[in-house]
């Protein structure tokens, strides 16, 4: 961590930084020239607050030459974390492909969605039991049921269930039910639930906030990864911009940032990105030739009276379609589908 | 609600969409024209789900004529709601501030920094007990200890109590002891909160999520209003853009825009959405100039050794000279503080 | 054009509003019901400025049910455009690379690149001679010598050159000699410029602004179609966002909007959008994956020594790579590179 | 300048890196610690272009200590800059008022108005002659008769007149005729534009582009000073962001930041911020609380009718009890109108 001092810092001021720093267990080197005047710090920085020195008058910038995140860190790591759910490896050589209804509406639905995507090729059923929305008008989720139905279809299809929580209340059902655990965007930043979540021991897939840098989306990984949970699946859903085209703006730059950045595993949701469905085609191929691990894609038998999110789902037809064009570009990147 | 046709819909889709608006109880008024074809809804569309018709690729854009919430909505209750929390109404001619520290660190700072702001003016005391941050590695807090410490500053100095509930399981120990319960930002859209939120009577101070819309921000009081929580501060504290040399971007247009469309109070946190302390008075200055009700501001007594948000606080003797610039704002506005 | 009146839009008012609207050679069609009442403008509104009802406080919102864009609109023109340049077509089934450095540096440099890319299978020479810079302390290109040097590569090499024009003052010598005249992403609202474009007969590669929505994209590109130049060319290269670890984020998703709405061929800008060489390849493919007609990519022999944007320049054998990849990716979506 | 070097930078880069350091003239300070490794560099880096060390591998980040501008900076220029234009002088303690019309649209509109905005307060006429408009469609402005008639206002009512320069074929009819230069925020960055305009001996008044970070506006005023003008008025009017309601988001933290770091007059423009009259005024209170220099707002005697941009125009009777407000929050601030 390096303090570039203001210009007019006085000797006073740098001598109580000075006695800050120490305090803190940590040396200072003190470098000043005609253009520039720094403390850098010694030591072990790596559980600092990155705050901690930005209130002094006296410094004009605080920079912090590593990463805040550790744990999240492929320098720390550097082999690609490989999360095993089930039979399949999320974060391998193989693409994984996760994909079901927004939400679970009735039994008859999700065993039929749930047929459809296994036969397509889909390893993973994604379905909302628990439905966080915007107006509380809206469809909110069949809830526990929904969990019963889902659990239900994973029964009859051997697919492993990936659903999202929404409150630490139902942790346990999710625990003993769940193959994977999502955290919602609007989510990312709930800390008291990533510290839950870093508890356990079940792969959590880990969507971006619409607001959230790639920082603060490895931050979020941080808490769970620093609570002692290791399997954490990244998840690029779209960022809010000024385009409003699009429901938001898919930022697949964001996956070759945190392959360098970090060693977990990320996949992308073009559902949710564009909110229109003839988009998921194009995005999710994109995604795949960006270097995603996988992807998470809403699928419906009947969209135009889906509950939630009709807009932005395909039909089974069509996903059947995308896999044959996944299969193409999966290898034309060296990897497998 | 209107729903715009493609102009290549046929026969056969438009009836099944007729059909759909007949099930739901209402009627279809059809115009067809050179330039365009609609079908508009009659009836008691108000709790309609906004994305029902979505997916219909006969309809090109579905337009709602009324805003989605109702209850936040000025147009069904004109006046100003008014909420009194112990002596001080918020939201009527009185500009209201609310101060103190980011984080309680102790009982001196709370006690000491209570006292000043208590002196300078402020009619509550803010103080962060949970503190949701980025890292995992800075301060989280002093968590029930620091709300006993503000419980202690109030009994000290009859201040009102405004602080932040990061967790639903301490809601028993905040509806007895906190006089404003704050939502966070980052929660602003955590709907299992909002819903029990909606459940109690205490006032709410929401704050607007940093990538939410101030329709969003309505939606999300819509959930506590629905719950028969009447009492809802809403809190403007910056945006996100592409701006970085402020923290966020504090949108002060917000203030109009949110009292023409709803009857709620509105107050604007200057410290968070500048983060940095000399500019919390150029912004609160605005802020009441374009028609907060109230500020809440961070004030601590030694920033350069706050645990937190020290570059955003100032001290207790700025607050003084604010509160006098302020005095002639309010007035210039016809308002008092 | 639906006018949606206020629910207190009083007789008096909507029937000034109606006589405007009878005055501009358009008929009314009024739509009274319980919880909508809406003018419906018959006639032909495809040149009526959009604003022209905005002030009216009768009026609650004004709905183009139609683009505001027609010459570039698909609808009007449902084949894609297909722009010859020398023996090369862009937006045909050929993928098509633009490939060289930020700018021209000398005549060492420029031959040398040129030399390159065209080995490597770019179709097109791309070079700054006029560069505009933020800050006017950074080298702001060789102007016309630059020029120069790009037509001799050209006389070398064959490649037809691509380069950005930043003044009418030359045009006559980019007509002269440039085969693609390049509006830069600062430029696409400088409609003094769009229209100068619109007289003559080159192709135009028209970036979209960093702030630019897809639409302000198109409507820029209307302005030099409507002059009578139809050889128009889109280019994505990223829009500002708040995520500040890449230069800009680049919208993919903006290519499957574009070919929905428009007939024009689209082609993609990775080093511009990342800011960052290693960035190139993955989004490079993406585009492709995405349904981009083309890229144009910054290649530089010596990118350390750059005098512009080293950083997100690729090598030429780096190039040589991706051309590899490009193939594979570019088969895989049907089509030849 | 600081060069922060990657943890596996090897000798040899390292090497060629000072080399290039000592090339330009400049002295090396190596800095080596267990976390950072570090090249100050030490002599005149003020006119070094900012990306000449970002292509290299071994270099992470490069840390600019000092700004990137000179002229515009107060480091260097610590008293306000004045500009005189006739009798008035902006960035002085006094408040001025720019009114009029979007757009000049025949001799009696702008002389009517003209003669209001001077009655109640305005000491400058703005007035669009030529107008860029998003859309070609689109009222373009009268051009040279829009400014024949700004000089007849002129002549009439004896102020000064404002309006925007949209292309130098016409510098010299500005030159002769106008008294304020407007740069439009599209143009902010149109470098050809600001090098002639730093040439010339007027006043430019530079607005902030949608997209443009406060540094990117000083930057763009950089070129301006450097040529020699210094008499550069500063504009925020919004940015671009996610929110929709209105047309563009007022940041008015801006003000305070650009007067900490330039000594250049700011001013707000709220009628093109909000896009919506009914705003102008809480918006044109809070900018002047917050610090601004000045305002300048669209004033329209038959907004319904206007030619452009009606919906942000406010009647000459709003501006008379807008006046009164800006008064008293003058004075709040310690400052006449």
């Amino acid at each position: 961590m390096l303090l570039i001092l203001n210009k007019n810092a006085d000797n006073k001021e740098i001598s109580i930084i000075k006695g800050k720093i120490n305090k803190l267990g940590l040396e200072v080197n003190e470098i000043k020239e005609l253009n520039y005047h720094i403390l850098g710090l010694i030591g072990d920085v790596s559980k600092l607050d990155p705050g901690i020195f930005e209130a002094y008058k006296a410094i004009d910038k605080v920079i912090f030459v590593q990463e805040p995140y550790k744990k999240a860190n492929r320098l720390l790591h550097p082999n690609n974390t490989e999360i095993k759910v089930n039979n399949e490896i999320i974060g391998g050589n193989k693409i994984n492909i996760i994909a079901g209804p927004c939400s679970v509406e009735n039994q008859k639905q999700i065993l039929s969605i749930a047929d459809d995507v296994k036969k397509y090729g889909a390893k993973f059923l994604r379905g909302g039991a628990f439905k966080p929305r915007t107006s509380p008008y809206s469809f909110q989720g069949l809830k526990l049921e929904g969990l019963e139905l889902l659990k239900l279809a994973k029964q009859y299809t051997g697919l492993p269930i990936v659903t999202e929580l929404t409150s630490l209340d139902f942790l346990d059902e999710y625990v003993d039910s769940v193959d994977i655990i999502q955290v919602g965007a609007r989510n990312m930043q709930n800390y008291e639930m990533l510290k839950q979540l870093g508890k356990i021991n079940k792969p959590i897939l880990l969507k971006r906030g619409p607001s959230s840098t790639v920082e603060e989306l490895l931050m979020s990984a941080e808490y769970i990864l620093l609570g002692g949970n290791e399997n954490v699946i990244l998840c690029e859903r779209g960022i809010r911009t000024f385009e409003s085209y699009t429901r938001n703006t898919l930022d697949l730059s964001a996956i070759p940032v945190i392959k360098k950045l970090s060693h977990l595993p990320v996949i992308v949701d073009p559902s949710h990105a564009t909110g229109r469905w003839w988009m998921v085609e194009p995005m999710a191929l994109a995604s795949i030739a960006a270097g995603a691990d996988g992807l998470i894609i809403e699928v419906h038998n009947d969209p135009e009276n889906a509950l939630c999110d009709g807009n932005q789902s395909i039909k089974p037809d069509k996903l059947k379609q995308l896999m044959e064009k996944l299969k193409l570009i999966a290898k034309a990147v060296g990897r497998d589908i």
